[in-house]
Parts: C-alpha cells; structure tokens; sequence
C-alpha cells in the first residue's frame, strides 16, 4: 500500500504544510518509524522522540516547530492517525468459505460471504449474518443469532438462545452466556437457579479475550451498541452496560449493575451488585463502588471518593504513622499542661 | 410446559391464597411477568414492581397485601421458585451419543448415555461416566476420570490424571489441572518445580467460566462437595476449598489455602498463601487476606478487618484530610497555650 | 524409576549423612511420604511434619537433628529437591507426529519430531520448531513462528503474526496476540485504533491459563528470557517485560509499561500505563502502582509504599476510629484550658 501524503491528508480533513506530494508505505511510532513512514505526535511526554524521529511525515493537531519535515494538520490527530493505520492495517485473514471440518447443524442459517474455519461448531436453528467470521474452535450454540460483518475469535464461546448483533468483535476465549451464579440456601446446601434469560450484544461492541458475559437470570444480560469491553471482565447475569461505555481489564460487575451512556470503569472495578453508574461517570482503577453513582462523578479509590478528595486521602494515608506520633505528643503536652494549672 | 398453580404449590410444600385452578405458563421476574407467568417476591426492594407486575400469581414468604391475584406462600420463597424455575427451564442440549468428529482414544472408558459432541477430545486410559455431556472443544487428558451426570461446557480443558465427580458443572473455557506457579532461584533464573499433583472436584460443584484450578505440586488440590465457584476465579496449588462453600468472581487463592466449609468468599478477594479460613467465614470483596481467619468472623478490607470496624473505618479515611487540618490546629493552640503560661 | 540415593546426591551436588545405598521410587511432601519417597525440609513452618514423616529420606540444607533416616545436605535444598521431582515427573503426553485430524495449512514448516494432537489449526505460512507440541484445541495464526521445544496446552490462541521462543510453555486457555484495547473518541463514539504489531515471546518463557497477552499497536508486547507469568494475568499492548521477572495471577499491565529483569509482581497489582519498573523490585500483592518504582524498591499498598512503611501504616488504618475519638478528647480538652485562662 502507498499514498501520497496529499491523498492522506483529504481522507483526514488535514491541511499538509510542507511537500505533500511525498509517498508514504507504513505508519509507526516516531521512535520506531523510518523512511516512508506516517507517524503522529499527541503526547508531549513524546516531545524528545518528536525531534529524532526518522519518519517522512508526522500528523499533528497544530505545527509543531520540533519536527521539520512535512507535517498534516487536523483538529483530531489521534483520530486521523487511527484512521490512516486502517488503510495500512492488514485486513482480518479470513477462510475462503465453510470450512469442511467445521459443524453446522442442518438447521441452522447462514448467510452470504461468511469465513467459517475448520472446527467451529454452530448449532440447531442457529443464524449467522452475511460477511461474518468464525474463527477455529468458535462453538454457537442452539438458536444463537449472529449479525452481519461479525468477527469471533479463536475458541470464543456463545451458549445457546444469545444475540449477536452487527460489526461486533469479540477476542479469543471470551465465554458470552455461561449460566449466572446463582443460589439459594436449602439448609447448609446451594441450590441452583436455573439461569433461562440470555445475553444480548448490540452492534458496534467489541468484547476483548477471555472475557464473561454471563446469561441473566431471567430475561437478559445486555451489552449496548458501541460498548468497548477489555480482556477478562466479568459482566455478571442482569447487567446492563449503556451505549459507548468503555469498561477496561479485570473488571468485575456484579449481578444487575446498570451502567449508563459513555461511562468509563477503568481496570480492577468492582462493582457491588444492583448500583446503578449514571451517564458519562468516570471510576478509577481499582475503586471498589458499593453505591450508585451520579451522572457525570469522577470517582477513585476504595471507599470510592471524588477524585480531588481522592489525591489528598492517598497522600495521607502513607502518613498515619507521623499522625499518630502527632496524636501522642499533642496528648502528653495537654497533660503537662493540665499539671501546670 | 404448564401446570396448575395448585400442582407447583404441592411440590414447593406451598399453600395457595386464592385461586388455585390457574394454569401457568412459565417464570419471570415482577416487572418483566405477562399473563401465565409465576412471579416472586422476596427482596422488598421490589415491593414497586408487586404492586404493578402482570404475573398471574407470586410466590412469597407470608401472604402480601400489595398484590391481588393467587399467592403460594411458602417458607423458603427464593427456593422455591428456583425450584419451580427448574421445571420451565430448557434442558441442557445434548448431542444424540458419541459424535464421529470427536476423538477418543481407543482406551479410554465410556458410559451409557453420554453425550460428546464433535471436536472433543478424550485423552489414554481416561473414563468419562454415564449421562455425562462433553461440548466441542473440550479436553480430557489422560488418565483423568470424570464421573456421572456431569456436564463440561465448551472448550473447557482437564489435563492429565485429574479427577471430577458425578453432578458436577465446569462452564466454558475453565481449566483444570493447569501447572501450579512453582518455582526456585537458580542464580538469577527461575527453575521450575514439576507440579506432578493433581486436582479433584468432588460432586456436585460447579465451576465458572474460564475459572482456572492448579494441580498440586505433590498430592491434590481439592475442591470438595458442593462447592459453586464463579468465573475467573484463581485457585493455586495445593489449595483445599471445603464443601458447600461459595467463591465469587475473579478471586484469588495463593498456595496451600486452605478454607473450611460453608464459607462465603466475595469477588475479587485476594488470599495469601498457607492461610486457613475457618468454618461458615465471610470475607468482603475486594479484601485481602493474609493471615487466617476464625470460623463465623467476617471479615473485610485491606488489612482485613471485622466488619463493623470496616464501615467506620471506611467511613474515616475520607476524613483523613479533615483530621490532619484538626492536628495541625490542635500543635497551633498548644503552642499558643505553652505561650501563654 | 528407581534411583539410589547416592545417585541422587550425584546429580544435585549434595552430600548424604546416612546410608547411600537405599532406594528412592518417589517423591512427595513430608505428611504424606510413605516409605520409598524422598521429601524435603526448607520451611521451617514443617518442622513439626519433618519428625513424624515416614519418607525414607529428606533432602536437607543442613543436617537436622528432628530426621533419623538418612539425609541429602546441599546447600539450595529447594532446588535441589526440584531437580529430582524432575527424575520421577511423567513427561508431557505426546501425540505421535501430526493427527490426520489436525488442519495445517500447506505452506506451514513443521519441524522433526513434532507431536501435533487433533483439532489443532496452524496458518499461513506459519512455522513449528523441532519437538515443538501442539494440544487439541490449538490456534496458530498465520505467519506465526514457534520455536523449538515449545509446549502449548489446549485452547491456546496465538493470533497472526506473534513470534514464540524455544522451550516456551503456555497453558491451556491462554491468549497472546489478540487486540490491545486502543480506541480515540470520535464525537461520543469510540473509533478503533488498528493494532497492527505483534507479541514476542522470548525463550524458556512460562505463562500461565487463560492469561492474555495483547499485541502492540505499533511495534511489539515483549516477554523476554526466562519471564514467568502466572494464571489471568492481563498484559496491555506495548508492555516489555524483562528478563527472569516473575508475575503472579490476577495481575494487569496497563499499555506501554516497561518491567525490568528479576523484577518480582505479586498477584492481583494493578499498574498504570507508562510506569517503568526497576530491576530487582519487588511489588506486593493488591497493590497499586500509579507511578515509576525505583531499581531494587520494595513497595506494598495502594498507593505503593515501601514495605515497613506499609506495615506500620496498614496496621494504624485499623485504628481510625481511635484517632477519631482521641481527637475530639484534645479538642475539648483545649477547649477547657483556653476557659480555665
């Protein structure tokens, strides 16, 4: 693939300032990129790397005087730097057809254009959109439906009755619709309650490695459109993540947590079970959240706190040992004190 | 499936109020029930959605005047309606005997009625019980024998000589008997221990998906009857986890833990290797246990610490910026107090 | 396999106090060593196991007065104990050659001597080194290369392009290669960030099930020499981690983290993008690290604190309620001595 940085910058609503009739083949990061390649500047912690880069061309969001060379100009230079690695990106290597070694029940309906690899296993009544990928080792089970333009990755689990919906990706391993963890005590024992909802993935999500899904309860655990789930969270039964929430690793939702729209959950949450996160929160990594939260709140830490108030209690808490010198000293001086009067 | 309110009552040991001729139709929760749907009712947070459910009839702990219609009352509701959730519930599906595309060795022992789907693999010497179901994708290594009525999810892995029993549920993607984390300095290297232990899951536990159970480095880790274990769930080597025990999500076990029975362990919990959790404990989310803990406390946090004093002390690390203001106020006064004298 | 302890003490430099001429047909732990097993004594915790064990010798740092059999004394007992589990350890079962019912695409290299079990898909162009195993439920990628004596559990996904090491093991479930979790906001939606680099996974590399291990978005994620990585662990794109550092389960590497050799990370730490960790440090389990941590440091808690000070202050937050009180009884007593003057 080439272009010319002319052609890049129309595809970015970009303004070239230097020669745009230069050819570019790759994209990298400025300390990685050589000769041919597209790189961009966003984070001044990148400053140094900036002036030595070796790339032919740079995307920035103003002119940058550290770099000489041709520089594209746009208001969202990480967007428009994601976009031009898409046009260099390879695509997703894709099995030319049905794969004679996978197992497609006879009822189930597939669609124009799918890539089904060796030892994918789809089931009774089950639908597969058109354009849609099933990597090795996929198992869909009994009247799962799948969208269109799909990718599942290698060994990724849907149980059965889950929808799938549009341009979704889900990462190798992830398990979508194993049965909810639920109990009830019949004297010292657990006895199990049948998990008979579902999930429901919206389009636009995409569902990173090893992550659960798990199947509500009753009626279903739902991921909205445009959702972006990193590796190994755990999504538990009734859960409802709103449109655009981004929620990264080793989160943990306990069972009917409602997450509003363009909310973020940053890595190591834990979510007590029926909170509800309102609109566009944000929670820092590792806070623990045992009550809802208001649209909008900036929460960190365990009990979570607004951020502000965060940043002073961490800092204090390293000082407990000086505090209780200072409680024991003020103590004493009260009592000489009190001797004297 | 239907049956008449009147027929679920005697089989939950329930007595019905009002008409016990109705026909039911299925389950559902208050606010999701239609026409022929059995509701329940046993957390009053959801006394709101009694008063307005369509369901034509709830099961419930003592007769509740917020609802009109037929009530089985019944003193366990929840399991009671898990029971009667279990007859409306879909059956597991199962493939019709011993697919051709899965492999089994030619020694490896098989019972009557089993169901093992396309791309199992079953491994030398392994023996698989009667009424057990293997989903694609699964892995039985050698030697291992798993028992009756069990039912192991996709691509679930058990390696070499483990041990499962009868009844017993392994979701999607878990893996049993990886090697444990072992290791000892050689210099700067790590040389590996060989973990040549094994693991056993005694009847009727059920294990989450993509949980991860280590063999022992020697002898068994052990997880016993009745245990429900949830996904993501880290337990190591050599630890033992006793019957009727419950481990939430994406908790973790060091080494040689060992936990008594009916303990309750919530998610995201670490514990710290050799630890002993004692009879019917409960530990919080999010805490970390490092030392052991009596039978019946209950513990949360970091340090881990009775529950009463973690609400307050909880409470107060909010405080902590307002406590040191106070300190520094109390050395000011002092001073002037010295002053003065 | 039956070996004498003389024999034995050959292989592991050690001397023998007692008779040499026995014969040893296992090993095992001290309370569960019967007759004809070797143990080992190195945690002093066992003391009391060590007097009452029916082992027919132990191996020993130095003589212990507690043993009256006869005893190997070498001067890293632990590692030496290693080796010999390693005489009497089963090897990794091994299928003969290639299964039929493996899928290699044509242009893939295999290796001598390689044991490829069924259900196995290996890619484009992909490579497998010499004495290399593949386990039923394998994906490779395309192009990827494996190197030699290199073991993958079942269900193991490496994702195009990735590059393994020789004598790597990775256990069952584990992911590497899948997507790092990169998107830019484009309005309120997320735009995905092509991730276009690769894994590098150096030699005599051990991780764990179900960990995840993202490509880089430009560039490489580097595991490097001798790294061992525990069950769950998330590892970002563009983490590197050096040589012979080890890390525990439940740990996650946010994007672009850079760990030096020897480093030794507890389970379940969270750690911020970017930070740099020093060789030689040492990072407590549950902690969080937000910012760098010095070559050699020894930090606990969140935030991260050197350990003493951890220590000290873990133990005062359980005495917050104190210090509330102890407060308050200052401020009044002042209150009373301002009056009194």
């Amino acid at each position: 693939m080439e272009l010319t940085l002319k052609k890049i910058a129309q595809e970015v609503d970009g303004k070239v300032v230097g020669d745009d009739s230069i050819v570019i083949k790759g994209v990298n990061a400025l300390d990685a990129a050589v000769t041919g390649d597209l790189s961009f500047f966003v984070d001044r912690r990148y400053k140094k790397d900036l002036k030595t880069t070796q790339a032919s061309a740079v995307i920035v969001s103003e002119k940058n005087e550290l770099y000489d060379g041709p520089q594209i100009v746009t208001s969202n230079a990480a967007l428009a730097f994601a976009v031009v690695t898409g046009f260099f990106a390879p695509s997703v290597p894709i099995y030319p057809g049905i794969s004679e070694k996978a197992t497609l029940h006879e009822s189930c309906i597939v669609g124009q254009d799918v890539s089904i690899y060796p030892m994918v296993y789809v089931g009774k009544d089950a639908e597969i959109g058109d354009e849609t990928v099933l990597f090795p080792g996929v198992f869909i089970g009994d009247r799962v439906r799948i969208g269109k333009g799909t990718v599942l990755y290698p060994n990724v689990s849907v149980l059965q009755d889950c929808i799938i919906g549009n341009n979704v990706i889900i990462h190798a391993g992830a398990v979508i619709g194993a049965d909810g963890f639920g109990y009830v005590k019949d004297g010292s024992k657990s006895a199990k309650v049948p998990q008979i909802g579902i999930v429901q993935v919206d389009d636009d999500v995409e569902i990173g490695a090893n992550t659960c899904v798990d199947r509500a309860a009753l009626g279903r655990t739902w991921v909205q459109r445009g959702v972006k789930i990193d590796n190994m969270v755990q999504v538990a039964h009734n859960v409802v993540i709103g449109e655009d929430s981004m929620v990264i690793a080793q989160t943990g939702f306990s069972g009917s947590v409602s997450v509003g729209r363009e909310v973020i959950i940053a890595g190591q949450v834990g979510l007590a079970d029926h909170v509800d996160i309102g609109d566009k929160a944000i929670i820092g990594s590792q806070s623990g959240i045992a009550k809802s939260v208001h649209p909008g709140e900036v929460l960190f830490g365990t009990p979570a706190m607004p951020h502000r108030l965060w940043l002073k209690t961490s800092g204090l808490i390293k000082k407990l040992p000086q505090f209780s010198e200072r409680l024991r000293g003020l103590e004493k001086k009260i009592e000489e004190l009190e001797k004297k009067l």
